[in-house]
């Protein structure tokens, strides 16, 4: 570090630094997630950072392709680069030239790899979560970050009902957990099918989607207006059969017969499959006691992502009852989501598995606990106690008391060096430790230290034992 | 995903997948030391995996500036690159056009910048640890990866010799958890400022710690030879009081008192002021019982690291012992290092602070604990009970005896979907799931299930009350 030229320290835009109480509470989301996910039999992998560029080129569309971070080649990188294009200034011409890496984009397509890749070493069917960050060069804004955390949990090679009703099972149990209400929409690609048939819109299936997808922003009236131009006149007719279905009703299985009745007419195994799986779902789901409120079938979930071909999952923000609990109003994206898909592995050549799996969207997690001051107060990442102390004897002495501290396992620190008593006192509230061991010279003649809470202020005097039973209970 | 190449799954060179296996294994190294770092007071920061380049550029010296991984800006990023430059494919020039983030090289330079840009957010002295993936485009080798996880534990802002005692404890303590039997060289770089002095090295003090720093490859006598070529012939005068030193003999006071002696004849206070540093952190630590065999003053140990001003460490396998507790020789390098620094954050314009810290090798930490099997069995990341069926009604009532697990919080798996009992049972055998339920007609009828012990064999009838019991203890 010869020559050290100075600069103010700052970061890459839409980069974070975690101070450690984010970190603390970033882990307690994680642990939680993670602490769920194994009690699911789920078993966590990794994967580098970076990919081989053909891996993940042409898997997330053109603007994926865009927003994908892409790494220099180490040493002469510009020697094989094509000169005419070098000349012409052909940046997308040249990129694969110099690069042949880039950074995870997802979780996703590195499954997909991943899978292809261990297949004989792994156990199918195969349950895995992944917690990571991945990296886009979107244009950062508030809330929307180059760098963030994606928490996936899927199940590779079981074709099985059973998965869909656990992943929705782990959904209601990590939001139970984390004390967020939410509100689970459930959806049905193959029950879109169905229905697009019904409305003469088989073959504008994509459109169709998009439009029913709008309902929540632009209405039903507008909807039906929509599916009209779209099939010609006879979009319209069947569409005032969905927001019947939206709540789990006492009357509920006759609707969901009159549909399939409907289905039948028109021959689609899709539409009765679709709406079947999600009946099997809701009924299981509302016998282990999620409360029916909270979850519906709501068939305008179409979710944009193609490759679903199953049942869909998005959890948002149960908003009249945080008006209710916490008298309060948030404006919140989804909070997870997640659906089956077929051929995930088909990219990377290998056979044939339906995967189905759902995802938790930490960063807006993280927001809501915030607003909704969710967190515990204490985050078991504190310092229990801190030893403070006034001359090399009592630092001594405290340091002897500490090592007793810390074989009882409970977290503790010693001020470190002489500074006066204020000072390390300001050391304890700033790291919130919640009790303070003062020693001077009485306390060491009389082997009775003071043992200071540090909220209620109250100080009592205590020999080390003692002071341990305390901090234990 | 309209057209998709199919293209064979494999990853960049020099990095790696981690099976679930791996990844519990790993785990449980992180855990461990996370849970010391914590019992010290330490807290967990992080910061991005890629930071501006002027950040990391020049820090590293000349070979760390080639082996940053550097990132491609974003869009049309040949646009202002000289034209000049790119005719004569002049790579080095043109990168700093093309290129304006680098993946972290290490987590210290990271602290640095953070520790100045957070400065008014941050409890002084800061006791932050940081564990996270770094990149460097190494040649990849056996044991080398372009990406690997560093662990860091760093005080900022305090010279208390407290810090260094600390330290110490840390290593001894995660090393008696995880089981590895280490030996913890301490040596100082005041003492050796002071030691280059009294041989008449003092102006050439890289060249000698370079020399002596080779004792255990080449030998005492190759190295009183270089040293006298070094000094023109007074530089092995005293070199005969180093190995003396290795071991925390008897009578060391006494041969630490003759250095010092010797120190103040020449006037050197760092000697005086590093020997005695060295002395007080041993006593300390053998006043708290770490075995006296197992750490010792090794002068030789004098590390390249040109920033370090203080105590350094190294930590290494204990090799005698391995061979006597394992029966094994093992060659590895060291598993831990770090030392005082001053004036870390000097290049980012911070005002003046010293730090302290450690680093565990948690690769090579990982590879010596798969050689000793010092894993514990059960890595606690396991399902410990698989339901498994025949038909829908077995599997509905599996399902209904899995919640009652789940609910006492056990980690319990359904087998999702109908195969033959064998196929089930290597599902569980598989995943190393140490019990099985298996459910059929009698059992529905009688409410006792088969519960089988997969290592014993051992089948019993229980009812999901008993099971549960059984699986709680």
């Amino acid at each position: 570090m010869a020559e050290i030229k100075k600069i103010k320290p700052s970061l890459p835009k839409g980069t974070r630094d975690f101070l450690p109480e984010e970190v603390a509470k970033r882990n307690y989301i994680f642990d939680t997630i993670k602490k769920v996910f194994r009690k699911y039999g789920f078993q966590q992998i990794d994967t580098p950072a970076f990919e081989r560029l053909e891996t993940l080129t042409g898997k997330y569309g053109e603007e994926g392709d865009r927003l994908l971070f892409k790494i220099l080649n180490s040493g002469d990188y510009l020697k094989d680069a094509p000169e005419a294009e070098l000349q012409s200034k052909n940046s997308a011409a040249i990129t694969k030239h110099i690069s042949e890496k880039v950074l995870r984009y997802d979780l996703t397509v590195p499954l997909a790899r991943y899978v292809v890749q261990h297949q004989s070493d792994l156990t199918f069917p195969f349950k895995r979560f992944h917690i990571a960050p991945v990296w886009r060069a979107d244009r950062p804004q508030k809330g929307r970050y180059q760098e963030f955390y994606q928490c996936d949990a899927d199940i590779i090679g079981s074709t099985s009902l059973l998965n869909e009703v656990e992943l929705t099972l782990i959904y209601a149990e990590v939001f139970r957990v984390l004390g967020i209400p939410v509100y689970i929409d459930l959806s049905s690609r193959k029950f879109l099918y169905g229905f697009a048939k019904l409305c003469g819109a088989e073959n504008n299936f994509i459109e169709f989607t998009t439009i029913i997808d709008k309902e929540d922003k632009i209405g039903s009236a507008r909807v039906k207006e929509e599916l009209n131009t779209l099939t010609a006149g006879t979009g319209d007719k069947y569409i005032d059969l969905l927001p019947l279905m939206y709540m789990t009703e006492e009357n509920y299985e006759e609707r969901f017969e009159n549909i399939i009745s409907k289905f039948k007419v028109i021959d689609s195994q899709d539409g009765i499959d679709g709406l079947t799986e999600i009946q099997i779902v809701l009924e299981a789901i509302l016998k282990y006691k999620y409360p029916s409120d909270r979850i519906s079938f709501t068939p305008t979930l179409a979710r944009g992502l193609g490759y679903y071909s199953g049942i869909i999952w998005e959890v948002v923000l149960n908003k009249p009852q945080i008006l209710e609990d916490f008298n309060k109003e948030i404006e919140m994206g989804s909070l997870g989501g997640g659906g089956r898909y077929d051929n995930l592995t088909e990219m990377f050549g290998g056979r044939d598995m339906s995967g189905v799996g759902i995802s938790f969207g930490i960063e807006r997690i993280y927001d809501v606990m915030e607003e909704l001051k969710l967190f515990p107060a204490e985050l078991g990442e504190t310092t229990k106690v801190l030893f403070v102390h006034f001359d090399d004897a009592s630092e001594a002495y405290a340091f002897e008391a500490l090592q007793k501290v810390r074989a009882a396992d409970i977290a503790s620190e010693i001020y470190p060096g002489r500074r006066k008593l204020d000072k390390q006192m300001n050391y304890a509230n700033d790291k919130k430790i919640p009790f303070v061991v003062v020693i001077g010279g009485d306390e060491m003649a009389s082997g009775k230290l003071s043992f200071k809470n540090m909220a209620s202020g109250e100080q009592q005097k205590l020999n080390i034992e003692e002071i341990i039973e305390k901090l234990r209970s």
